[in-house]
């Protein structure tokens, strides 16, 4: 048995090509299909209902490459828009990044105390602080808004003293007091994973940075089995990649995210509101 | 004669607030109507297709409203939409933000040396740099992207330590070399005005920024009169909002730029889509 059907990811833009790079890395034989709502992001600062409209624009899309699972490569419309999406599509299984996150950080804590930083709209949605406590009721959780962090990521200064000075304003509120700070925090954006050491210089030892990408990765192989739509019979998948505007500042921004290069003259332009 | 039809103003989002607080504190007799398009902001890293298409949907939804005029308060749309939109609604006038900031650059400087500041897609299309070529061929212009003075100017960090950072990363290179700087910074994105302090305290004297909000507002005033279209028979004009998304975050952002508080309840959702 080997569905050679491709994974379909979608984000707002090129954040989630975190995830793709986490989905690549475990799963090489996958063909992975990418979506990036270059047109309309950022979706952080968007409601919900906004958010759940676009999202199932971009699920259409994907299904119009007859993927065989979809990965919301976007916290916050992992947020709002899972339980919709795969209503609609049932039963194609739908995978965001929330819960797979929620999960590592559970595991992760010994104190029982978790900090999320996210977009604006995530931590008022708070859909993690649901997702944390459905696991483990007894955990004490504090949610930080990080807006800058996107912008920092997407200018490709994630990693110096700007961006370390945007984190201690943003973090230290929440360990001056060494009675209720965390010692674990959930990166609930897909952009953060690129400023993560700037973060844990600022923070020092003791505290665990989770990066949802390699736990959601873990979530696709898993619900690959379960369904039996994993691909057994090549050696290395493709990526493919769409975006609904600017697909040169997709592949340069882009590449930050993906960890390799993208070209720019494959990225594929397209427009949701005609699908 | 007094037209008492309102002058439309629209932006990607809440910093063309800083145009409308020009427009309010200069033309106190007319009434104003503002759509901030923020279920798409924002524009300045998107293709000029995808913002020319914007910004008809903007018009025309500002047109059932009865407007006599209409103000793009936003750099990005400015430079890449002004012609398509005035073609369209000829005979309406349609003021944008980019040739009063190039007529004010070129007024202000001593040295025939002027730096433009903004977004990406307003650097990338070049129009301030047409601009100020056209009304004074001689002036050597140098223009600096800077992407991050937006996410900092909508999370209230236009005026401090980090703001300093980043204008003194972005900037710094423009006046390495006495014998090109520039002697006038034109502010190219209605997010910036926030942010003047800060890179004036990067710059020191002896460098003048040039807000474009200011001029736009006179150019409005000269087009009312030209076409005979001022309000002079009440004395205190209304304003009215409108958005695209989030009214909550328009109103509570949109204070930093407007510059006095915005009724939540007051702002009016509206869908671009369906106009």
């Amino acid at each position: 048995m080997s569905d050679e059907r491709a994974i379909g990811v979608f984000d707002s833009g090129m954040g989630g090509l975190t995830v793709l790079r986490a989905l690549r890395d475990s799963l090489p034989q996958e063909d992975l299909v990418y979506l990036g709502d270059t047109a309309r992001l950022p979706y952080g600062t968007k409601s919900a209902d906004t958010v759940t409209a676009y999202a199932l624009q971009a699920t259409r899309q994907l299904l119009r490459h007859d993927v065989k699972m979809v990965v919301i490569a976007c916290n916050t419309a992992s947020a709002v828009a899972i339980q919709p999406l795969a209503k609609q599509h049932a039963p194609l299984p739908v995978i965001g990044v929330v819960e797979p996150g929620a999960r590592a950080g559970v595991a992760a804590t010994q104190t029982n105390r978790i900090g999320v930083l996210a977009t604006e709209s995530t931590v008022k949605g708070g859909a993690y602080a649901r997702a944390i406590s459905a696991l483990a009721p007894d955990v004490q959780i504090r949610q930080q808004p990080c807006a800058l962090f996107v912008a920092l990521a997407e200018e490709g200064w994630g990693d110096d003293a700007i961006a370390e000075a945007a984190a201690s304003r943003y973090l230290k509120p929440l360990f001056d007091d060494p009675g209720t700070a965390p010692d674990t925090l959930v990166l609930g954006c897909t952009h953060f994973p690129v400023l993560a050491p700037a973060i844990s210089r600022v923070l020092g030892d003791g505290v665990t940075l989770v990066d949802s990408a390699a736990t959601t990765a873990e979530s696709v192989a898993a619900a690959l089995a379960e369904h039996g739509l994993a691909t057994n019979d090549r050696s290395n998948g493709t990526e493919r990649f769409f975006a609904t505007d600017a697909p040169e500042r997709f592949a340069r921004v882009g590449g930050l995210f993906f960890g390799s290069p993208i070209d720019a003259t494959a990225v594929e332009l397209v427009d949701l509101q005609l699908t």
